[in-house]
């Protein structure tokens, strides 16, 4: 193992022990945004040798399964997904994994590229599902982690226009830098109608393709109001269960709203991204450290001190930081 | 004009002057479920000749419009339609329509079948969004008017099996007759995983579309928590605005939401699908007034007595009731 | 094993050794249309158990590439084929498959039906290439078994009217008795004008998807002729490699050209078509063999003596024929 | 008007009097690629207003026919169209066009890139036909006007590699100069397979979408066989009618065939593309005219001499070369 970053869902299971119906009833390995080195391969492996650097896709699915076999395996009931209990992650020295879903990184592209392929891929998957395309005006609530990686997918994708909010300043800045057009501060007490004006107004027009990276029930609200008829809503966040919505709003407009699970055959598609130059992923690398460090990586993940976007943890003895 | 169907819409805005945003402000005509016998025609229509019988889609977009142009004219902000403030409809004995919305019966369909195609394209739509096809497990939320015509396009569409729910006996009974392969009986108190589990019990699977024609709350949270993974939740009924609701549980299993909002390009679907015979609409029809007892007629639609699925009027003076 | 067609690749193997880039080197075992009866199922196997009566999807593909894993796993380089060489069919006593690649029948459906759920996917596949949904007009070229489970797969699809042609009248006679709306002798001599109008006379309009299942050059021509613009024309049939075609005239109409290999995910809905009664299967079986008669079997399949569509081959000792 | 290109289509008809069934029977005035500056609107038009400047979509349909409603309008049977016969073209000094085709210029782009926006169309529908998308490896054969718009456009929607073939080293240079990863010459007496061969060993891959952009024969077959499995080829140029054509070695491996016709919906897109920066057309403007110098200008157009790629006629009395 080379790379492996640190995911919200990590911190998550370290500090609540579970996540929906996933519960950590075990010690559990951490780990599932991550990059290798190829050490050894099964005898049927034609696509990748010892030395190679792959990008890891975390899940394995059952392969036989109706879902499987249509395409749709990020569905798989039995899928194996790293760090996602009761199946263990691979922030560790050594780690097996499926050829197939091993991914070997171009020679224009590093291992921290690669351990970023991951979040990347919640982006290109959640804009595959948008559909955004050349021309579209698109609306991204919340630039976390989620709300950046779609940016730089609906930017990739050759997105016309893309206005991004979040509460923070410092998340807006980077989502400037990024190539948000842009930037909306939501301050604490603003309505969801003034939230809106001011999209409109900045804009000039409505939105086609809306994404909430957020979770909050005031967001999804926007979304659904907001978006332009015949557009498509797209929820990536994770918020609270149960949410009052002016569901009609978007109903009667036929926009559709759409949620995204993980990925699916998205790896391609987002190392292609950075590998022809379309979009960088160095900027969401805020922080490193050694596996030895794990304790202090997780500190920072769970302060967000200093404001972290992507926190990577070097598997590889041999790393140092570059100065 | 010839014959003429009541709509919910017609009673809603006869007794409260207005549905949302469209409010009544001046006396309007109303009907919008219609068929027709052409007396004249424009010198540029080839299509239709005097003494034609034609069924007529009662909107008439700008036609200039990106909507109108990409085909997705039913969401043109300016169209013309029958029955919605401030467009008069054609309840009368006389009326003009853009002769490219009048679609001429085959031989096999009378009139009667005409005026309800305005219903049935409805459900040709709802259908069409939920991209029903052969083999697909439906199930139907609501068993009025709109639940009955999105069975009927469903069952043409070659839907494997169907499953409809109601808390009234009379309209699950009309359900069977239609086609329905289960018809579930929603009983006051019933919670909602009750009713998920009667629907999983008796189908032995998930329905992969689910199309809610009630409107209400419960049966909206039922749709989004009973839908199979990566299947479709279509929304035809009109609700209360403002919901609370499960969203995440259809969202991480990528089941979509869609809305409809009439029908676009329709009419000859639902035409094609009476006169090759897949379906009937003849059972819908259980009364017939004249136009000069049009009172009578909305009396017996607001009271709801003998229950009434469709009633038709017929604005033909030489009409006679069938013995 | 029970029940085991044979098709007109399988003949073509035994008499000329090769179909294509396929060739048989060593002696091989025939069969792919088949349906068994459990005997034993794998420690992990769910689905079926000893004495279910399935049916074979043929294919077993590698699972791990990218056309698997993007559900369309018929385009496997890799994959497992009975009877296409070097792999060996299933024309045998007993047989060992993938599990899920077995389909349990419903009870409402035999063995026979499940040998012929093979065939049927070729159509439930080329019929879904071809987008084939309630309101189309369907003109297919050949009444040979390709041409009659086409018909079969698209009138269950809810085809509006289906046109078939063929050079002999038994053929055309069939296809009338399985739902075909019209049926028409191509006439040695005749000109690909002379068919176009008597297809354009017959439909009273252009069909909007055209499916070859001839493979005759003067067929394809016709397809890209006749077809209505924006339509689809599906080759179905495999013909001579070179052809010379009027390609322009489909392609400045925006006709799509689409071609078909196998079968992906298609044996559920060919089930279901069956199952639900929309259509059946049976008219197509023709004549009966015990596996002891298998070269009787192929003898009739070579001469076409009898007219024969289906000749199926009986592998369980228990076979009787029904008097 | 401001600025008329030259098409092809343009020399053909002075030169031939027709192109297949469109025949020049009367003077006709020419010019379709076009943009001008508004000088007065209509009373319900409320995009524009005099003084903007708008490029104008040559073709406006009936929009009552099915494929108008639709949203395919360019299919139109009653379509008007600038240029060809009957229709008089806008090469002239004013010129009345129906308001909803002239779509205004943002500031950032001037009356020639206007003009350029209706070659580019014929680029971005051509890969919108293919679905062009973030990842896809691209083959282009033929670097004419028509190449090199599809070149533009397939670069705008992410095409991850591009490779274009010719026979003149002059188009190859622009084409490189433009975006194309490799250009390969075609040298007289090449065989199909020699330029197979050499395209997979540049690419190290086979293209999944193909665009043949020369109408000749030998291009379409190697389209045929070099494209991926599940591919597409799109088919942009018009040669001879009449083709012998390798089918099957596409049919097989369900790589589709599509045509292309004009465009539709697809001004916007294009105007978008040169709008946010994503491509430029000026490097395809090679020379300048004035209305007076017509005749030269297509002189020009007929004798190739000079290399033009877009020759444009400038209608507007003011205009002033650049120095």
């Amino acid at each position: 193992m080379e790379v492996v970053g640190i995911c919200g869902s990590d911190v998550h299971y370290l500090t609540k022990g579970k996540i929906g119906d996933f519960i950590v009833k075990k010690p559990m390995i951490i780990g599932h945004e991550a990059s290798g080195t190829v050490v050894q391969v099964g005898k049927n492996v034609k696509h990748l040798k010892p030395g190679d650097q792959v990008a890891i896709e975390p899940g394995v699915p059952c392969r036989v399964c109706a879902f499987c076999k249509s395409g749709d395996y990020h569905l798989c009931a039995d899928i194996f997904f790293c760090a996602t209990p009761p199946d263990d992650g691979n922030l560790s020295r050594y780690y097996v994994h499926a050829a197939d879903f091993c991914y070997k990184l171009p020679s224009n592209m590093d291992l921290e590229d690669g351990a970023l392929m991951e979040p990347l891929s919640v982006g290109v998957h959640a804009t595959k599902r948008g559909k955004v395309k050349v021309g579209d005006v698109v609306l991204i609530l919340g630039a976390g982690p989620i709300g950046l990686v779609t940016l730089l997918a609906a930017k990739a994708r050759g997105a016309s226009k893309i206005i991004i909010t979040d509460i923070l300043d410092v998340k807006l800045k980077t989502a400037k830098e990024l190539g948000a057009n842009y930037a909306i501060k939501i301050e604490k007490g603003q309505t969801e109608d003034e939230i809106i004006n001011k999209i409109l107004q900045l804009l000039g027009e409505q939105p086609n393709k809306t994404f909430d990276c957020s979770g909050a029930e005031l967001c999804v609200r926007i979304a659904l109001k907001v978006t332009k008829s015949k557009g498509i809503v797209v929820l990536v966040g994770m918020g609270q269960f149960e949410q009052t919505l002016p569901l009609a709003s978007a109903i009667f407009r036929e926009v559709d709203i759409r949620g995204v699970f993980r990925y699916n055959n998205d790896y391609p598609t987002a190392i292609d991204m950075v590998a022809t130059g379309k979009i960088s992923v160095k900027p969401l690398i805020t922080h490193h450290f050694r596996i030895e460090e794990t304790l202090q990586a997780f500190e920072k993940a769970k302060t967000q001190e200093g404001d972290p976007i992507k926190i990577l943890i070097h598997a590889n003895p041999k790393w140092r930081p570059s100065s």
